[in-house]
């Protein structure tokens, strides 16, 4: 299955059922147009606060779409939709390790486990696509290429970590463009955090990201850096706390709000 | 001293000076015109996961301003102040019962507290004067009507109860107006919650506000309502957590941050 078959005919709840029989596309990239994707951080109660501070601290990269209670493994506003299944896959970290990297997390549930769940940037592609922007990773069938910058985060407790950021290629006279369009998508990071050379954000080589794949830019082409749901791995991997869960990068929740619902 | 004195003549800085000195004024409405003013809620750090999810959870009574670390007195963001002090007035609670109203908390602080700053309608309060909505409540040198109503908020864990709004009464002509204008400050409770009867929000009698003073309506004015920052306290009293500390109604933290940047 790859990144674009699919998406205009199936409804969210017709993906979520995709997933949870253990289909794993490349990404959801084009999936479900139309309707908001979430990254996931699902955290024991103990660093739920430190992990809700975190994300009220950076709402850049982790823009808040919906809290679950303690040990409920049910989203219950965005969607109706359950955690550990309904996504494509997700990671498991123990002390900052990525120990597994799987289609369903039921064994690994906990009954203190909250669910944080936030914005994603492809819920402004359908935008960006509007507005005439190409999008190079989905022409090319990849998954949007995401780094680890250096800038650091806002700590919160014993959450600290870099932003990571995901980019997209954008011929030059279209950059204003696809800032303007972004700026009105706060809940999905809003407006690029950076436009130009990557080495202002610590990238040392576009061939080589931290998560996702490369993609080819076209001659002229500049890359356009955003905020990026990833962030809170990131900050994982260096924070160490001794369990999380993560969706796996690009592979999101689908959610059953529409993208107009987030646009203030 | 009373509501009026020396609002236009003292910065946010001079003011908590005059308050860390004990001075009590009726209400922080219409001090330091501009500056944004903020509601208060400390939490011991156990409580702090079900607080900070309450607010993230209901926004236009709790638009969040700065979270402080946990045992961290002091606000390093929003302004540069000292949360024991630095407000006009306190209420301590313990089990949902007011046991303390005090101009200093230093003697109640305690080294797990997390302070939250919610947004507040004083905010507001400029645009809508320059925009020619009379403030009943500042022209009769009164602190804002509160009341408890019968919309309950989103409960977060052990934190559960009811909607409390400010009333303001509005000529009927200029009603549109006051919710356009406040519906650009969502950091500041953002549009009116309801314009009219106030027995649609189990409001039984205006003459009795549960928190401020009663204002005199002039004749053929509409009761607006908008959600406030005092709602936290009376979700405190119906869920009676074991000790928590807030701001004195209309009593507020005055913060360094102008009201232009709270606005999108």
């Amino acid at each position: 299955m790859t990144a674009l078959e699919q998406p205009a005919i199936l409804t969210p709840s017709q993906a979520r059922e995709v997933f949870r029989t253990g289909e794993v596309p490349e990404t959801t990239s084009g999936w479900c147009r139309g309707y908001v994707q979430a990254n996931l951080l699902a955290v024991p109660r103990d660093l739920a606060f430190d992990a809700l501070l975190f994300a009220v601290r950076n709402p850049r990269p982790c823009p808040l779409l919906e809290v679950t209670d303690p040990g409920d493994p049910l989203v219950h506003d965005v969607a109706t939709a359950d955690l550990r299944t309904d996504l494509p896959a997700y990671r498991v970290y123990e002390h900052g390790r990525l120990v597994a990297e799987v289609p369903d997390v039921t064994e690994y549930w906990r009954d203190d486990l909250v669910g944080l769940l936030f914005g994603c940037s492809f819920t402004f592609e359908a935008a960006l696509a509007a507005a005439g922007v190409p999008l190079r990773h989905v022409e090319q069938g990849r998954n949007v290429p995401m780094y680890v910058t250096s800038r650091p985060c806002r700590p919160a407790g014993r959450l600290a970590g870099p932003l990571v950021v995901s980019m997209r290629p954008v011929p030059p006279d279209l950059v204003r463009t696809a800032a303007e369009v972004t700026a009105r998508h706060p809940a999905a990071h809003g407006a690029p955090v950076h436009a130009g050379d990557p080495a202002e954000l610590g990238i040392a080589s576009l061939d080589r990201p931290d998560f996702g794949d490369a993609v080819t830019a076209e001659p002229g082409d500049v890359p356009v850096f955003w905020a990026c749901g990833v962030t809170p791995q990131a900050v994982v991997m260096a924070s160490e706390p001794p369990f999380v869960i993560t969706h796996s990068p690009g592979r999101m929740l689908i959610t059953d709000r529409s993208d107009e619902t987030l646009t203030p």
